[in-house]
């Protein structure tokens, strides 16, 4: 498994010419460590005398971005899996009309579900900003940058996982899953590319009250 | 070592409610993937019959791709570290009017100190876009979606360190310190959001034409 090798280990494999792991494995990762930062903030917020009104908020956010980073973990796993079930489908026999059939249909099976991960990992990120945006603004605000970052690597984790979508939907022939999967990319990728502008202003506003 | 860590283990550390490591050396971990998927898309476009024309290029990329992560890696402990200095300056004795100089003194040099990681980190992402430029317009167009993650990830990166940067300024007392390191961040922050927002043109482009 990807996650239990080394951050080194991890660096080294994903340079190297393998395809696999990629830019698929990197945007889960980008999520897990964005939704990992939001957990960081509440942490370093619940307990602390001056922040004892949001405790209770802290609690439960901690709650939601704690199964957030377990699911966008898990498919740093997953995308570079499915990369190989694709991989391995175009390794398929192609002699007989039989085994060009079914290689090509186990190519669309397999590229389709290659494409549901990003896809879910787009969705996943979405679901975290609503909690960075209130430790933005209720939690330690010595973490501010944190949130800050959180929101930059959800963002660049979301707009990554959306080229993973796109570059396989090129080879995808189900024009319906073609559709509904480039209607949802784009309300996704539109809504996320606002609100973590949002958070960044309310951040960035931040530092430089207290600068 | 925090990279010698498991990336499970290190996304763990991230959540807790210890500080550190948190957005600055995630900041220098995105880079470093940023880094390595561009040496990934150089590895997969060197040997192939197709791209024998730029084989020269990719090489002479490869080779400086390879330094940046290097350096990018080395960079997720340095800031943790700078961190963990800046905290045990706070923690020094302050009874005594010696004691209580001695400990601002400690504080500003470690938090100068941790200043300047960051903005190495936002220096070495900005020589590292020319390379995922010409990795996206030149390299395997099979692996454009990677390029296009090499942009966002190192975007993200560089604009993570500079929150990082900007929370150290506000507690550093050097004036001119801090109008230098204000100015250089703007300047870097500036170029880094132009080119990678034509990169992305570019990686978006070429998805649509093959599809």
């Amino acid at each position: 498994m990807l996650t239990s090798k080394t951050v080194n280990e991890f660096i080294n494999e994903l340079a190297s010419s393998s395809p696999a792991p990629g830019g698929g494995s990197v945007a889960s990762l980008a999520g897990a460590l964005g939704a990992a930062l939001t957990s960081m903030v509440c942490n370093l917020t619940i307990g602390k005398k001056k922040y004892v009104v949001v405790q209770a908020e802290m609690e439960s956010i901690v709650t939601q971005s704690e199964k957030l980073r377990s699911s966008l973990t898990a498919l740093i796993d997953e995308d570079t899996n499915a990369f190989n079930a694709v991989m391995n489908s175009f390794a398929m026999p192609k002699e007989t009309e039989i085994q060009k059939n079914e290689r090509t249909a186990a190519i669309q099976r397999e590229t389709k579900n290659a494409t549901l991960i990003p896809l879910r990992v787009m969705q996943l990120c979405e679901q975290t900003l609503p909690l960075i945006r209130l430790v933005a603004e209720k939690g330690n605000v010595n973490s501010i940058s944190d949130a800050g970052v959180a929101a930059l690597m959800v963002h660049a984790a979301c707009m990554s996982a959306k080229l993973n979508v796109q570059i396989n939907l090129a080879s995808i022939h189900d024009a319906e899953f073609v559709r509904d999967a480039g209607t949802q990319i784009k309300g996704i990728g539109d809504r996320v590319e606002r609100e973590s502008q949002n958070i960044l202003r309310h951040v960035n506003a931040s530092l430089n009250t207290h600068s």
